[in-house]
């Protein structure tokens, strides 16, 4: 029997407890305030239906080919409008790559820019998925913590000429700007300003994951870090995840002129490029502006379920406690009290059924720092007040336990 | 202006020149023998149509959300019963995960058991998109010849031996099984009968790359290496690129029950996984055996072509010139006679406005080894024609300067 040797990178991952956790999410009585995904009633059946047939009858030239490892044409250009429209300018369709997901473009371009042993900084909390690649790469992960208003620009630039002074020159600050995954956070347009330069400074850069992009509830400024950047230090993730469906795999990152050569150089040996059908899918719903009309309707469904949360959060959680607004994206970041053992308050959740994230998938040292992560993305609204109140029902439980 | 520091990986690759050369196959006037993609007219285009259709409308929930990393259950039942049909039994579902074709799970495989430093044996010549990719990452690369009954097994115990000896312990051996890229030749029966008992014996794994399974033009055995494999020492690597279409990017892997866990781990830190839309469609084609019919098809379409270039060589290319049979897949490997400068035979190709690969790409050290590849699945028969006198008359006039 032949016995197999795993490399370094996966064994780190065959190690990490996520995917185990998650199966908890498919036990039948389970509410799940755990994954962010989509509502089921958010995807545009009938609208893509159409598309499809039209596409393979009209122009089946342009989807069963090998495609272009940039991506398609006429969604780089879909791409360079959606980005015009947040105040990103200056970019032609030769910045645009298309990705199958944010996930995989942090993938790549780690791939493209890293080494075992480069440093790339990150924030506290992080998304745990790309976390839990990178860090097994070989690679330095340097914390900058988060507030309300994002990543703290003070504590990066300490950071950044502290790491300079050791000799380390970090190639990469990997940053989410609106509504932070886990965090549910924006970082405020001040520091947004301040970004570009400290990494032009640093001759590091910014990639910048806006995965939920648009997905915004409240009258808040979401203009991205990128349209800051006047020196090409930011590269932008975008997603079509979240404003079509995950099931398609599409997204796009904006990126200097002279990454867009080494991509296309690159991509072809990753997985040769994005499936083409997906991409023209995405650039037919965006012809008569189809996809800014389907997004009003998304940001209906999230918002009312974002309301459901934050107003079953007010209605049954103890003092002590506090989070954050969610003025867009899936998730709420819960802070507890500090008596409060989060470990133990999950593990009490899950005996009356309701599954979510504790703190510690989303920073380096896997301690819970005394918060935990809701998301409202998929569930109804009573299923969602269903699940706070259990959720504060165990707090309680704890505290007393503690108090 | 930040300037970007990359990979060595990416370094490698910016330096390779293949992306360079296939530019030249899109002046309009070239006929291109280079690239191995399908004949346009081979895409099932109403088939496609009609699914999709019925797909959106009737099963939405199985195409929209996140798919499983591992793939959809419907298409890994279809790659059951395909390769049971190949010869390969005792394997389920559980054995199968989906890909985005065998470039991807090479790549996804490779990071999954390779750390820099470690060995990995490949035929001489091989497939250099496979090629171009690993040597970036730090792995030491050991080549085996091959001849016209494929990789040279006495070779290959006599390689593990020596390597053994000097405390090397290759981790895989990759191979081509069926219709080889470049050298169109098949490994012959009694060679895949002894391949995965020498694995075990060296505790390391083959990568077996069936990317043009089935595409067998003669009375030929096209039972893979993975049917001789009773210890779990082969990954079988399947691809629905040539027989459906390469712009659905979905293939298929074979693997041992512990591995695919860690695939699981593994795959949604990559690209999440393949997307959903794109495996439906595979598994619908496999309804009612629709696929088994569209394959005959497909191969009256290539064998056609096959059957034109190799009367087209026979008819011109000069005496002391031989090829391969191309029993099957889309290329036919030429040997020049050793006078020949193959380098300047393509430069005079090229001028003639006729483009294929030399022998160069496919080797670790960069020589043509009197070598080039011929490719006959996309144009028609008239241009297959025409492109192989062009080029027996470059390689007539090389001949006479020499000699």
């Amino acid at each position: 029997m032949t016995s197999i040797r795993y490399s370094s990178w996966a064994d780190g991952l065959r190690s990490s407890d996520i995917a185990e956790f998650l199966r908890m999410g498919n036990e039948p009585e389970m509410l799940s305030l755990a994954q962010g995904v989509p509502y089921p009633a958010s995807y545009p059946v009938e609208k893509i239906s159409g598309i499809i047939e039209s596409l393979v009858k009209n122009n089946p030239e342009s989807i069963f080919p090998y495609g272009h490892p940039q991506g398609s044409l006429r969604s780089r250009e879909a791409v360079v409008k959606r980005m015009n429209r947040r105040g990103v300018y200056g970019i032609s369709t030769d910045n645009v790559v298309m990705t199958s997901g944010s996930t995989a473009a942090m993938d790549i371009i780690t791939r493209m820019t890293m080494n075992a042993g480069d440093t790339i900084i990150i924030e506290a909390p992080t998304f745990m998925g790309c976390l839990d690649s990178i860090k097994n790469w070989g690679l330095n992960l340097v914390e900058v913590p988060i507030d309300d208003d994002g990543i703290r620009t003070d504590l990066l630039r300490d950071t950044l000429v502290r790491l300079r002074n050791d000799g380390i020159h970090p190639k990469m600050i990997y940053l989410m700007s609106n509504y932070h995954n886990p965090a549910g956070i924006m970082i405020s347009q001040e520091r947004r300003k301040e970004l570009p330069a400290i990494a032009d400074e640093f001759n590091c850069f910014i990639a910048e994951d806006d995965a939920y992009s648009e997905l915004l509830y409240d009258d808040e400024d979401q203009t991205p870090v990128k349209a800051y950047d006047t020196t090409g230090s930011v590269f932008y993730l975008g997603s079509f995840s979240k404003l079509v469906a995950p099931g398609l795999r599409v997204g796009w990152a904006i990126v200097p002129d002279e990454l867009v050569q080494t991509w296309n150089y690159c991509r072809p040996m990753y997985d040769v490029g994005s499936p083409s059908i997906n991409q023209e899918i995405i650039a037919e719903l965006h012809e008569n502006d189809w996809l800014e009309d389907h997004i009003k309707t998304l940001i209906k469904g999230y918002r009312s379920r974002r309301d459901a949360m934050i107003g079953a959060l007010e209605e049954n959680m103890p003092d002590g406690c506090s989070w954050t607004p969610a003025h867009g994206g899936f998730y709420v970041w819960v802070t507890t009290p500090e008596c409060v053992d989060v470990d133990k308050l999950i593990e009490t959740s899950v005996k009356n059924n309701v599954l979510y994230f504790t703190g510690k998938f989303f920073y380096l040292d896997h301690h819970n720092h005394g918060h935990f992560r809701l998301c409202f993305s998929r569930p109804y609204e009573d299923v969602i007040v269903e699940g706070v109140k259990r959720i504060a029902k165990a707090l309680k439980e704890e505290m007393v336990k503690k108090g």
